[in-house]
């Protein structure tokens, strides 16, 4: 499919870009997608394109919320499914506990049944969307077709993954009470500021490690997930992924 | 056309945004144009979105190094059409001494003719492509069909302007002998490093204020044209530019 060589310094980066641009064509992803896949770029090359300490321990916080959770749901749009899709597969059969579901910022009944099919042939058969539900929960504090929630999915949520995610969203799944982990490359952003835990890290680089840790804390006491929970300071990630943007930002 | 009320706090980003999804629509803009817009968002979104002083001096030289040319040349491609189109035809109209040439990285004779077509019909019946031409010149360095000139734009052209375009044309363009102007983003990438001028801003807002340098350097005396040249810093117009977007990306 792709003609980029392995060899190609920005390989990864250009991989990323085929994936969005086929999800474009495909209907999943939509052109403001493109755009701000674009401003993730720039963040993800001021870091070196590549995971930070910071950004791994917010992934083994993230391991200990979605773990002690007795619902824990990962909530997908159109790029993180053109992104990670089959890595969010890898993930699902992993860990049967973690449901999935669907949920649009630019909605429409088609582009929601694209999305969820993609997943679907994928190998993602449990993907839930607001739509298949007879009666879908309702998220305060929003006022597009985002704030509905499949009552099996987030509605009983208590906590929730988001990735690439807008800041209003993240912001009234906080206010809900239920703990959110956010993946997002913009420390400064309000998805960033106001989840539990915060991974500044790109998403293909996530999703694999927050899968290997999951498997790991499988077998790990209850005692040891809390106590790490207890001493992690996502203040403190946030102003050390800022300040190694700062750096990757710096000149000569 | 546009749903975005002039009261929205991003509303400017949200209509360029506009205009490149309908260059994409139009095959005007590329799919990665559109990832390559949303780059330059994130940079522009931590300069505050208005234009630095650094910016405003090296409009000024640009004026200066374009007004004592012999035949400056504006080369545009895909986005830069789509984002300043009506800002070039005023350009054009302003000053007769300006070329214009189209040049496209992603290049198919559809493509080309397109952007080509898409211009002259907004008014710039002069925009010239090399195709155009019985014997496009070829400018060293470039494999692809970036390298071809039009002989009666940048083929003969002793300074160019240059607009988010890619690092090895630009560098290419110097090698040659010609001044560049560029504007750009990114202080830190290879054309706004290569430039001999380097203006870091976003476009929609340089073009006017280029278009009024022009207009009020018609008239100088052209000891204090080169003067300014003279006087002219574009390292430290960089670094300026790299100290501003540092400390947009302040974290709190």
């Amino acid at each position: 499919m792709s003609d980029i060589p392995d060899t190609h310094p920005r390989a990864a980066s250009l991989r990323l870009r085929e994936r969005l641009v086929e999800g474009l064509h495909a209907g999943i992803v939509t052109e403001t997608g493109l755009i701000a896949h674009g401003r993730g770029e720039a963040i993800d090359y001021l870091l070196g394109e590549r995971t930070h300490p910071f950004a791994e321990r917010a992934v083994a916080a993230a391991s200990a919320v979605l773990t002690l959770a007795a619902h824990p749901v990962v909530t997908t749009n159109g790029n993180v499914v053109a992104l990670v899709g089959r890595e969010l597969v890898a993930l699902a059969e992993h860990h049967p506990r973690l449901a999935f579901e669907v949920n649009l910022f630019h909605h429409s009944p088609e582009r929601a049944q694209r999305v969820l099919s993609h997943l679907r042939g994928l190998g993602l058969a449990r993907a839930m969307h607001f739509s298949e539900s007879a009666a879908p929960a309702v998220l305060p504090g929003l006022d597009s077709a985002r704030r509905f929630m499949h009552p099996e999915g987030v509605g009983k949520a208590d906590a929730v993954l988001v990735a690439l995610e807008d800041g209003d969203r993240c912001q009234a799944l906080v206010a809900s009470g239920r703990t959110v982990v956010a993946i997002d490359l913009n420390p400064l952003s309000r998805t960033a500021k106001m989840a539990q835990v915060t991974i500044v890290d790109e998403l293909t680089r996530v999703v694999p490690a927050l899968d290997r840790q999951l498997l790991t804390d499988r077998t790990a006491p209850r005692e040891e997930l809390e106590r790490r929970l207890a001493e992690y300071d996502n203040r403190a990630v946030l102003r050390e992924a800022v300040a190694a943007i700062r750096t990757g930002f710096a000149g000569e």
